[in-house]
C-alpha cells in the first residue's frame, strides 16, 4: 500500500517554505483542464490528472474539449466498476488496477480519476455503471484492491465522488438529506476503506450538497471525518467545476479545484482566491495546507526532486499492450452473471450446432466510445457478434438479426454536448420500423426452435442510457425490446436472453425465460468472455452486486425517500438500500444480491463460528467464520461463498442481513475446500447508534453463509460476553443452531451450524 | 501437408456423375463476387473464397463492392509478405499461414487468396509488399511454409499471381516476353514449390500474358508445367477477371472463372460456357476435368458429406483472438531490418532518456486499411507513435511533429474507386504548409540534438503508393521527405530513421545517416515491435529479401528489361534479376540482399562441404554444408546465416551467387552454434541449360557462407564427379579453399574453408 511518509511531508515542507504565494495559488487550481501548474524553477512539475476508471481518456487540448485526434492515446479498454464489483474476486479488482496504473503513467498522468465508490441507492442513476455495488462492505472491498492497484505505478487513484453522488439528475445543485446512520453504514464505508486500508493518495469532492452543505465546502466530511477521523493525508479535487465558491471551500480541505471551462484565471481558486488572502479574508495557512498536501502526495508519487535536483525513480507504465488486454479478458470471464438457466440450455453445444441465431442491436455495438467522463479511446473492443463468430468459427452458419433499432450516441468535441443521431437510419421511433425487425426476428427464432437450432438474442441498455449526467426515468428496456423478448420466448422458447448493460432493467417476461446472461460493459475483450460463457469454454462466476428488482416502486429510494428533480431529495430509507431494504421488508426482487448461477453446483457444510483473538489491532477480538465448500457438480468452476450478519440485541431496527465476508474459490469436480473468513468484531459487530449518536457494537448477530443473500445454506450465531458497545476486546462468540438464526436459515432447510462456547 | 488423396478423387467421380452440366457450370463461375454456387441436392456448398494474404477480408455485399459494415469481421492484421519473408524463418511464416488459416476458417470461408508469390522483378511494382522476395529460394521456402499453415484448418491457400505478376501497369492487357530459363529459374519456383512440398490445394491465374499468352489460357502454364511436370491436382482459379474468352480458357485447365461484375451469369465461364458446350464448341469432358478437381479440393477440406449424407469434421477456426494477435508480433519481432546502426546510436538508451522528439506522417498513420484487395478491417492497428509511446511510458515526454504532410486514401466503397483525399487539410502539394512543417521539425530537432536528446524520424510510404493496380513512378521517396530528412540529419546527426514501407526507396542522403531501420507494413503489432526494436527489448533480426538500389537505373528491369506501360514489356535482364545481376554485374547497391544487421555480432568459422547419400530420393545425392556461427557480442540475437552457390562449368553464362540455403537460429552471448544444410545436389546444382533447353546439374560450384550475399565469412567449393548434367546420383564434393572460391570470399578476408575429398 502506497502512504504519505514523514519524508514525504518533510520534503514538502521544505518545498512549501520557497514557494510564493502566487505558485502556491497555481498548484491548486487547473492551468488546464486536466493539470494544474508547476513550479519549474523548484522542479516541481504540474499535476497531471485524467479520466477514468476504464482506462485513460483521449488526449484534448489543455484548453479545450476538443480531442487532439492522435492514434498514441488509444488504451486498453478496462471492464466497468460494476463489472468488476461483479467478479467478487478481490484479485481481479486488483488486477484492474494495476492494468489502469500501469495505463495512465505510460500516458504520463500523475493522478487517474477513479474508482467510482458511490453506493448505488437506485437502478436509475446514470452513472451506476461506474460503481461498484450497493453494498459498502463490496464496494470497499473491490475498492481497496484496486487503489492498491492502480498506486503500484507511481499514480493516485483518486476515489470519487465523495460522497453520495448518487443521482446525476440536477447533480450540480441537488441537496441530499441523509441521516447520519445512513452515510456512516452505507454512503462512507467505501470512502473510509479507500483512506484507511487502500491508502488512496487522492479524492474527488462531489458535486451534490449534503444535508445543506456543498460536499466541496464541508468541513465536517473534508475535514472532521475524512482527515480526522480517517487520518487522510492526500489531497481532494473538486470533481470538475464542483467549487462553487472560493471562501467556502477555501477554509475547508479542499485542495485542488478543477473546472471544466478554459478561463484558468479566473477560478474560485485563481485570481479570487489571491485576492481574497490579500485581502486577510483566507489566511495563506489554509493555502499553504492545502499546498503541502499537494506535495505530500507528489513526493510519494516520486514527482519530486531531492535537494540536489534529483529526479527519484519512477515507475514508467506501458499502456495498450496486448498483456492489458489478456488481463482485462481475464476480469471479464469472471463478470459475467448467469442469472437463469432453466433445463441447462446453456452451455450451447458446441459439438451438435450447425447453424446459430443471433438477434439484437447490442450485439452489434461497441460501448467504450460513450458514456460521458468514462469514455475510452478504445485502441479495440470485441462485440458480442464478434466474441460469438471469432470464438465459433466457420462451421456454425450464424444469422444476425437486429430484431429492434438503437440510438447511437455519437460523441461530440465536448463531452457535454453530446448530439444524439439514428443508426444507419432505423430507429424505433418509426414504429414501422420496428415492428418490422420484431416481426422479421421473431419469425426467424421460430424457425430456428424448430430446426432445434438455438438462439440468442443480446440487448440492454447502452451508453445513451448508462450515461453521466442523466439518470434513466425508467428500469423498463428501451427500444421496445420487452415485446421483442416476449415475442422470442413464444416463439422459441429456449431462447438464451443476453443482456449488456450498466444498471438492472425490469424483466416481465422473466419467468418464461429459461436462460438469461447479464454482460456488463465489459471492456476491450467483453466479446469474447461472452462467447466463451456462451459455450461453456468459461464457467460462470460473477454474481450480482446489487438487487434486480421486479419494479422500480420497489426500490427504496422511490418508495420511501425521494430521487431525481427538485433539487432536494431525502434519503429516508435510510440505511435500507438495495437488499437491506427488500430483505428486511421481504420484498420480492427479480434477482437478489449476490445471485449468480454457474455450470456446475456447490455444497456447504461443516459451519463453524469462533473466537479469535489478537487479531487486527492489540487486544482486538475476531469472530472466524468458517465451512467447507465442495463443488458437487460435474465441472471445475469458482464459488462465491459469502457471510451476512443480522445483528442483534442493538434495541434499534437493523436489516436482517449485512454482508460481512465473502471469499472466491475454484474448485474442481468433487473437490472441498475449507474456506475461513476472520472478521475483526469492530467491524463485523459495529452499527451506528441512533441512540448513542456514535459506533457501537452490536451484542449479538445472526451468521448467515450462502451462494447470495437468498441462498442461505448454513447458518450460526455470534454473542459478544462484554456488550459495553465500544470495546470488543472481551467479546465471545458462539454459535445458535440454524433454526434459531432466523427465517434465512428456515428457508435454507439446513442444520449446519455448530455451537462453540469460547 | 495437406494433399489430394484418392480417395478424394474417388469421391469427386462419384459425385461428378450425378452432376447436370447446369450443376458443373454452377460449380465453376462465380456466383458471388466471392463464392460460386454449390450443389445442394447433393449436399455439396458453395466454394467461399476471400482475399487475402493478410488476413480475411471485410465482409461485402454478394454482389456489390459495398461492405455490408458488420463488426464480425474485423480480423488480426497480419505482417504484409515481404515482412515475413523478411524474418528468413520458416516457422514465422508457417506462423502467419496458421494464424491467417484459422481466420480464414473462422470467417467461414474455404480458400484464401494468398500467398502472393511473384518474385519482386522492379521495387516500382505496386504489389510488391504482398510479395515476398527478389529470391525465388527465399519465396518458396517461406511459401512453402505459410501454405502448409493455413491448410492445417481445412483451408486451401491460393498461391498467386501464376505467373509473372511483376507490375500492375496495364495488368489486364501487359505482355510479357521472358525467356525459358528466367522462367524456369526466377518466375516458376516459387510456384513449383508451393505444389510440391508446399501442397497448395490452389492457384490463382494472374491477369498478364507471358510470352503472348493469357496466363489463364495458357497449355503450356496451366497444363503442361503446372500439372504435367509438377503433378498439381487441385484448382485454378483466374484473378478477378482474367478470364477473357470462353473457349481459349475452357479448353485448358483454368478451372473456376471469377470476376468484379455482378452479372455472374454472362461470365465467360457461365452461360456463354455453356451454350459453347452444348454447340459442341467445348467437351463435356473439359467441364468435368475442372468440377472434379474442384470436388477434389473440397473434399480434401472435408466439405463433402460421405455417401450417407454425413458431413466429415472439420476445423472450426478462430479469429480475432488475442492469440493471434500476440503471434502476429511474434513475427512482427523478427521482420523489422536494422538496416544501418552506426557508432551504436540504437538501441536508444531508456534509463538516461527523458525527452523524445519523434518526426514524420507515418509515425501517426495505420496501414491496414490500404493497399486493394489486401485490405484489412483491423480489429486493431498499433502505430509506431502509439507503440513508443505505449512501450516507453510516462516517464519520457515524447514530442511529435509530423515534418511532412502525407495524402490519405480512404476506401471507397469499391476497392476499384478509392478516393483520394488530403489528411486534416494539409498536404505537401502546398508548398508553403510543406516549407512549414519542414523548417518546425528540423529546428525542434536541432534543439533535441543539441540537449543529448534523442529524434526519431518515421516516413517511408503508405498505400497511396504500395498499391494494387498502380506502380510507383520512382523510389524516391514521397511528400518531400528526402530534403526532410538531409535536414534532420544536418540539424541532428544521430537521428534514427525509420521506414515504414513495401518497397525500397532512394536514399540519397545515407551515407550521412548513422541509424536506419526499415519496418514493413507489419501487422496489427507493427508499432509495438517497432518500439521494442528502437529501445532494445527485442534485438532486431530481420534480414532484407530484396535489394534496395541506389537508384532505379540500375535495377535490371530498368537498365536492360522494359517496365510499365506500352502493353509489352521485355524481361531482357533474364535470369539476373535483383541481386543476380548487382552482384554478377557488381553493380553497387545501397543495401545488399540479405543484409540486416544486430545489436550483437556473430563470427563463422569451420566450414566443412561433404556429400551425404542416400537424401531426397533413393539414390539421391547431396551436398551438407555445415559450419559454426558464434554470436560474438555481449547479448543475445539471431543470426540468419545464408548459403550461397555461385556455379561453374556449364559453359553458359551464370550469376556469381545464388541462395541455395539459410538457416535462422538463436544464440547467447558468447554462444557457439554448429549450423548444417543439407542441399539437394538435384536442386542446389541444377539450372536451366539455354544450350540444351532443359533442366542440367552444374559441374561444379563455389560455396559461400555469410550474413548477406556480400557479408561472404566462409568459403569453399563443390565438384559435381559425374557431371552428365542429369543425374546428381553419383556426384562428388569437395571444397577449394576460400581464396580459390572468388572476389568475394577474398573480399570476405577468411580463409576458413576446408578442403574435404570424398
Amino acid at each position: 500500500m502506497t502512504t504519505i511518509t514523514e519524508a514525504n511531508t518533510a520534503k514538502a515542507q521544505a518545498l512549501l517554505a520557497q514557494l510564493t504565494l502566487d505558485e502556491k495559488i497555481d498548484m491548486i487550481h487547473a492551468a488546464g483542464l486536466f493539470r494544474t501548474e508547476g513550479v519549474p524553477r523548484l522542479g516541481i512539475p504540474p499535476f497531471r490528472m485524467d479520466d477514468g476508471p476504464m482506462g485513460p481518456r483521449e488526449e484534448l487540448h489543455n484548453d479545450s474539449w476538443v480531442p487532439l485526434y492522435h492514434t498514441r492515446d488509444q488504451v486498453t479498454y478496462l471492464p466497468s466498476g460494476s463489472a468488476v464489483a461483479s467478479t467478487w474476486n478481490r484479485e481481479l479488482a486488483r488486477t484492474v488496477g494495476e492494468v489502469l496504473g500501469e495505463e495512465a503513467r505510460g500516458r504520463g498522468k500523475d493522478v487517474i480519476l477513479g474508482p467510482s465508490l458511490n453506493v448505488k441507492r437506485s437502478p436509475l442513476c446514470g452513472r451506476n455503471f461506474e460503481y461498484m455495488s450497493e453494498d459498502p462492505l463490496l464496494a470497499a472491498e473491490q475498492g481497496v484492491a484496486y487503489i492498491q492497484g492502480v498506486q503500484e505505478s507511481d499514480v493516485a487513484a483518486c476515489a470519487k465522488h465523495y460522497v453520495a453522488n448518487s443521482q446525476e439528475t440536477d447533480r450540480l445543485e441537488v441537496d441530499e438529506t441523509i441521516s447520519e446512520r445512513a452515510l456512516r453504514e452505507i454512503y462512507l464505508p467505501a470512502f473510509e476503506a479507500a483512506v484507511r486500508r487502500g491508502g488512496a493518495l487522492s479524492l474527488m469532492g462531489a458535486y451534490n450538497l449534503v444535508n445543506g452543505e456543498q460536499c466541496c465546502e464541508s468541513k465536517r466530511l473534508l475535514d472532521d471525518i475524512l482527515r480526522g477521523e480517517w487520518g487522510f493525508k492526500g489531497f481532494v479535487v473538486s470533481d470538475w467545476s464542483a467549487v462553487k465558491r472560493t471562501l467556502a471551500s477555501a477554509k475547508v480541505g479542499l485542495d485542488v479545484e478543477m473546472s471544466v471551462t478554459p478561463n484558468f484565471d479566473e477560478y474560485y481558486f485563481a485570481n479570487p482566491l489571491r485576492r481574497a488572502v490579500e485581502a486577510g479574508e483566507v489566511s495563506e495557512d489554509d493555502i499553504d495546507a492545502k499546498v503541502l498536501r499537494v506535495l505530500a502526495v507528489m513526493d510519494a508519487l516520486n514527482m519530486l526532486p531531492d535537494a540536489d535536483g534529483r529526479k527519484p525513480a519512477r515507475k514508467a507504465g506501458r499502456y495498450a499492450t496486448l498483456d492489458h488486454a489478456a488481463k482485462a479478458l481475464d476480469v471479464a470471464r469472471e463478470s459475467v452473471v448467469l442469472l437463469k438457466n432453466k433445463g441447462g440450455v446453456l452451455p450451447l453445444d458446441e459439438s451438435s450446432m450447425t447453424r446459430l441465431l443471433v438477434i439484437g442491436a447490442n450485439a452489434e455495438r461497441i460501448h467504450s466510445n460513450g458514456g460521458g467522463s468514462a469514455v475510452i479511446k478504445a485502441l479495440h473492443e470485441v462485440t458480442p457478434m464478434l466474441g460469438i463468430n471469432g470464438q465459433l468459427g466457420g462451421n456454425v452458419e450464424i444469422e444476425y438479426l437486429p430484431g429492434y433499432a438503437a440510438k447511437q450516441v455519437v460523441q461530440s468535441d465536448s463531452w457535454q454536448e453530446e448530439s444524439l443521431t439514428n443508426s444507419a437510419g432505423e430507429f424505433a421511433d418509426d414504429a414501422e420500423t420496428a415492428i418490422r425487425l420484431r416481426e422479421e426476428a421473431i419469425s426467424a427464432a421460430r424457425r430456428y426452435a424448430a430446426a432445434g437450432d438455438p438462439v440468442v438474442f443480446v440487448g440492454g441498455l447502452d451508453h445513451e442510457h448508462d450515461l453521466e449526467g442523466r439518470d434513466r426515468e425508467t428500469i423498463a428496456l428501451p427500444y421496445g425490446q420487452d415485446e421483442l423478448i416476449a415475442g422470442l420466448l413464444d416463439a422459441a422458447p429456449d431462447t438464451v436472453l443476453v443482456f449488456v448493460a450498466g444498471s438492472p432493467v425490469a424483466m416481465p417476461w422473466a419467468d418464461k425465460a429459461k436462460a438469461i446472461v447479464w454482460n456488463w460493459y465489459n471492456g476491450c475483450e467483453s466479446g469474447t468472455a461472452l462467447a466463451e460463457v456462451l459455450l461453456g469454454r468459461v464457467n460462470p462466476s460473477g454474481h450480482l452486486p446489487e438487487t434486480f428488482p421486479i419494479a422500480l416502486e420497489d426500490c427504496p429510494a422511490h418508495s420511501i425517500g425521494t430521487f431525481g428533480p427538485g433539487l432536494h431529495v431525502r434519503y429516508d430509507e435510510d440505511i435500507y438500500v438495495g437488499y437491506r431494504h427488500y430483505e428486511t421488508r421481504r420484498v420480492p426482487v427479480r434477482f437478489c444480491f449476490g445471485h449468480g448461477l454457474s455450470y456446475t453446483t456447490f455444497g456447504y457444510d461443516g459451519l463453524q463460528v469462533e473466537r479469535l483473538d489478537g487479531v487486527d489491532r492489540p487486544n482486538g477480538c475476531a469472530v472466524r467464520v468458517s465451512f467447507t465448500v465442495t463443488n458437487t457438480g460435474e465441472r471445475a468452476g469458482k464459488a462465491v461463498p459469502q457471510v451476512y450478519f443480522g445483528l442483534d440485541g442493538t434495541g434499534e431496527d437493523r436489516p436482517v442481513k449485512e454482508l460481512r465476508g465473502f471469499d472466491k474459490i475454484e474448485l474442481e469436480p468433487g473437490e472441498p475446500r475449507r474456506v475461513e473468513l476472520v472478521l475483526p468484531v469492530a467491524q463485523a459487530m459495529r452499527y451506528w447508534s441512533n441512540e448513542l449518536g456514535e459506533y457501537a457494537i452490536a451484542p449479538a448477530a445472526k451468521v448467515y453463509v450462502g451462494e447470495s443473500v437468498q441462498d442461505i445454506r448454513l447458518a450460526g450465531a455470534v454473542v459478544v460476553r462484554d456488550a459495553d458497545g465500544k470495546e470488543a476486546g472481551d467479546a465471545s462468540v458462539a454459535t445458535g443452531d440454524a433454526a434459531e438464526a432466523g427465517h434465512a436459515a428456515d428457508a435454507a432447510g439446513t442444520a449446519n451450524a455448530v455451537t462453540i462456547t469460547v
